[in-house]
């Protein structure tokens, strides 16, 4: 059976969702040179002011390009990681932004502040979504670190390359953090399994 | 059986495809109230310059996002005709960057010179997107002028507004010309197929 990897990118209008599914199928599609499709989908609801974006990747042409169980769930907002979470595969990934998500469902989570990081270290809140596609690029090995790279300065607008770039290495940075932070949670689930 | 209606926006890389397709289906999902879905696909080949961003319009939910047989095609490019005219259902529309497509494979095409106009009219070649977006309110009944101004005034960057909203005329009006254009054509069809 050939590699399939689904990812959806939720949260509020207004976040960037739309802007970082094209980045990062760009990366992966472009620069990495994998196959992938970017899906977003809106119904008579779209009004409502929640956003997704969906990408998937494969090693072969791709026929279904809608999410369906998903690898990866980023959720940047409360109501999009409560509709979403029992999308995700048991061994999925959950990525929150904990500026706006405090309940978090499952216990395998990585909470990160996106906001907040773009609001007080860059100035910024609208690179949030630059700042989230830093730390997939470091919790997942789905996307090289070059690739996106490339593929954030191909579409942010001329003049805000280096704000770009320095969101990209503080989401990675953030990302480093919270995978340290998880380590003891993770061998703790280890125990708790074993006895 | 459901109605479904499905587009492909075809050109080069940088000629706006994939904006043109987020704008296109906001327009319909969101101001419209259909829906709809919005896809881009890149495989290994993706390198290659070549970009297409589908759109497909439903009344009920949509399960395959991917266009089939296509009620709509746009090619901003010679190579991007050549790759998908054959994908056009026999009643679909085909419309055409004429500054760049010269040779044209059927018969009932719309031959517009979006880049042109852009280029002549409007003094910035890189809204030659938004002038097809006008072109193609104007030639289908899929989505209202109201919602496609509404949605291009939504994603493109401030201070361009008047630009945006001169190129989407500039796409109505040159589509109402062609459309003029075409009726003798039509017509000495019909004669042919009555004959």
């Amino acid at each position: 059976m050939s590699f399939r990897y689904d990812i959806r990118l939720s949260g509020s209008g207004g976040q960037g969702l739309i802007l970082m599914g094209i980045i990062l199928a760009e990366a992966i599609g472009i620069y990495d040179g994998k196959f992938v499709s970017q899906t977003q989908s809106y119904g008579p609801e779209a009004r409502g002011g929640s956003s997704k974006a969906e990408v998937v990747l494969s090693d072969t042409e791709i026929d279904y390009p809608k999410a369906m169980s998903l690898d990866l769930l980023l959720a940047m907002n409360q109501k999009s990681c409560d509709d979403y979470y029992m999308d995700l595969k048991n061994d999925g990934i959950l990525i929150v932004d904990s500026t706006f998500v405090n309940q978090v469902p499952i216990q395998k989570a990585f909470r990160i502040p996106f906001t907040r990081i773009a609001r007080e270290n860059l100035k910024r809140e609208m690179v949030a979504n630059i700042v989230a596609l830093g730390a997939i690029a470091k919790l997942t090995t789905i996307v090289t670190p070059k690739a996106i790279e490339a593929a954030v300065m191909a579409r942010v607008p001329k003049g805000t390359e280096k704000l770009n770039r320095d969101a990209l290495k503080a989401g990675m940075n953030a990302a480093m953090k919270a995978q340290k932070a998880s380590v003891p949670q993770m061998l703790s689930e280890r125990v708790d399994e074993d006895t």
